[in-house]
């Protein structure tokens, strides 16, 4: 067989590179279909462990699996030393949390067996990933800011037991089923670039610690998760509701892009902005500044209209980054660690499709198209 | 646009997912173009180096770009402590050496800047894993032995440097020609699938050391590069040649695969295994073993006609395995290292790729087919 296909497809724009059962996103319908249930029917009534069950094993758990669950997460929580050591290595240099992420989920291979073809060492990998995610990245937050790590709680759950080693102290209810909605709301999302990473790696019948480490390395990318923060900005500069209009009408006029509106896919209502809106106002009328929310609420109005006016056609809606921003500020979250906790969400999906990637098991491998030069002749040194 | 696209494509066979001048791959007619140059024209002649300049710049270097290009990357092959700290918890634990490396070069961003969607960054981060790779395999592979690493000699190449940091002796100038020339052959091939992953992480304007992370993790899955071990065990096995046949035929009489033979692409022969062939040669009439080449031959031809006879029709030939596996035998490598060298070589094609797809910058990002159910309504725990 040659390297010769059925022509080039920039970016692979329209190929099905993969069936699943894990996610469904209809864009011209505004719809994301998780495990099944339409986001907003699961994503504000599970608790992270119960969409991770879901996506693992396509069914919700009973009470007791639900335990193990848990339990299986929690006991694997700690961190190796030498997965420290590298944070602290990481902080003296001031790396950047996603880098950090990454570089410490390599080191998840200690303590676990690295290689793993089989099942149970993939599901063994799988548990270490999603458990480690929330302690590498609160661990690596409090470094950076010259604190200690806080040790984790194992009498709480994986959204609690987050804030809580972020903080160093357990967090009230409504913040818990806040950052439980968020971590939920964002578990899969179709194939993805980072989702598509892991696939092509596990594809190889590589180990899982492997193929969640390639999909660090997509999401941090700027075109995939590496740019959330500035969709609040904008809020944060309008500062108050009546200045609305005329600062979002500047930028229009000079041609900038309003970040936080407007999806690749969705072409309507992204379905996941609606349940993070929702989740938002509960956690700023429960615990948070109820006057900042009203402001992200009026600018969210006026930049939707003046979107319809400046660019008439083409659908812009609030984005999935606009309530994200809102609700993780909410959270006493920074903006460095947005793309981060996205991940510690995302890990759901990412190893689900492993699982489903490894039961198929065909090698994922395209073909490329030469365009370069043949029949080159060799020129001694002398002769260049 | 919704998740539904044009059939879905398992494996991704047959699809075009980039366009490149890096290298062809011929199967039907046993050809493998490196940078405009036949593979037989060009890996013999070139220091790893030069072949590397081709990758990165489509031209050949002349002697001050070389002087340039030696001198940057052997500024760039110590390691810091670090990594070297991760090596040595890696090696407390026994981890695969694919393991190891993926984890220290997910380190490479300690001491460079790891988020690059400039070229520039993007130059460095690539200096940087290629110099190191060779560094970091050494290291672990004597530290695994109870041996402190060898610091690398800035005035040895590429090649001659990773078999004195291995062995802490200069080699001669046969066994550094033998692994330059190993080195050169397997440095790109086409869109496999480490090369793939890595354009697919980078194509989200991620960095070079997260996509050249997330390539190590999908060639070390066993059906890419992961198992290259077993093609000379058959050798050992037969210890003499006139053992060959009768081994061998009971082999395919009990439907054994015969590993070091077919390939999924090459229908005809390797060509790579006819440069490695020559190389391993000149390696064993100089340095070696000349009774274990002359083994390897007699294997080689008994087992070509026997599967001609076994096999009908497969056209089954001697691949790129075998051969590897008898030269890096020959230059004292160990079995668990070929699949690690194969990496210090193939990392010249995995960053080029990367640059190649940085310049078109095209997010690859195909969609699913979505299999799962609809509708799902939630049930509390008590119901479940």
């Amino acid at each position: 067989m040659s390297e010769r296909g059925s022509g080039f497809v920039p970016g692979l724009e329209g190929v099905v590179a993969a069936e699943t059962r894990l996610s469904h996103v209809d864009g011209e319908a505004g719809e994301l279909v998780v495990t099944g249930f339409p986001v907003e029917e699961l994503a504000r009534r599970a608790t992270f462990e119960e969409v991770l069950y879901l996506l693992w094993h396509d069914a919700l758990p009973n009470a007791g699996e639900l335990a193990d669950l848990r339990e299986a997460l929690s006991q694997r929580r700690p961190l190796p030393g030498a997965t420290l050591d590298l944070l602290r290595a990481a902080a003296s240099e001031g790396a950047p949390p996603m880098d950090a992420l990454r570089m410490a989920t390599g080191t998840v291979s200690l303590g676990t067996q690295g290689t793993s073809p089989d099942t149970d060492a993939a599901y063994e990998d799988a548990l270490a990933v999603v458990a480690r995610f929330p302690t590498i990245v609160a661990a690596y937050k409090r470094l950076l800011d010259g604190e200690e790590p806080v040790a984790p709680d194992p009498r709480l759950g994986h959204a609690a037991n987050y804030l809580y080693m972020l903080n160093g102290e357990v967090p009230g209810e409504g913040s818990v089923r806040a950052l439980e909605t968020y971590l939920n709301t964002v578990a899969d999302h179709g194939l993805n670039a980072s989702t598509f990473a892991a696939r092509v790696i596990v594809s190889t019948r590589s180990d899982l610690v492997s193929a969640v480490v390639g999909a660090l390395g997509a999401l941090k990318g700027p075109l995939h998760g590496g740019a959330p923060g500035p969709a609040l900005d904008v809020v944060f500069e309008i500062g108050e509701a009546h200045r609305a209009e005329a600062v979002l009408c500047e930028k229009l006029g000079r041609g900038e892009r309003l970040m936080g509106f407007g999806h690749r896919v969705y072409k309507v209502r992204d379905p996941r902005a609606d349940v993070l809106a929702t989740a938002a106002e509960l956690l700023y009328a429960s615990d948070g500044d109820e006057a900042l929310y009203e402001l992200a609420l009026e600018v969210e109005r006026t930049a939707v209209a003046l979107l319809a006016e400046y660019k008439p056609g083409r659908g812009l809606q609030t984005n999935v980054e606009f309530y994200t921003a809102l609700l993780l500020h909410g959270l006493g979250l920074s903006t460095e660690l947005f793309t981060p906790t996205f991940a510690v969400g995302r890990v759901a999906g990412w190893t689900a499709h492993c699982f489903e990637q490894l039961e198929r098991g065909r090698l994922i491998r395209p073909q490329s198209e030469y365009v370069g030069e043949r029949d080159r002749e060799w020129v001694p040194m002398g002769d260049r």
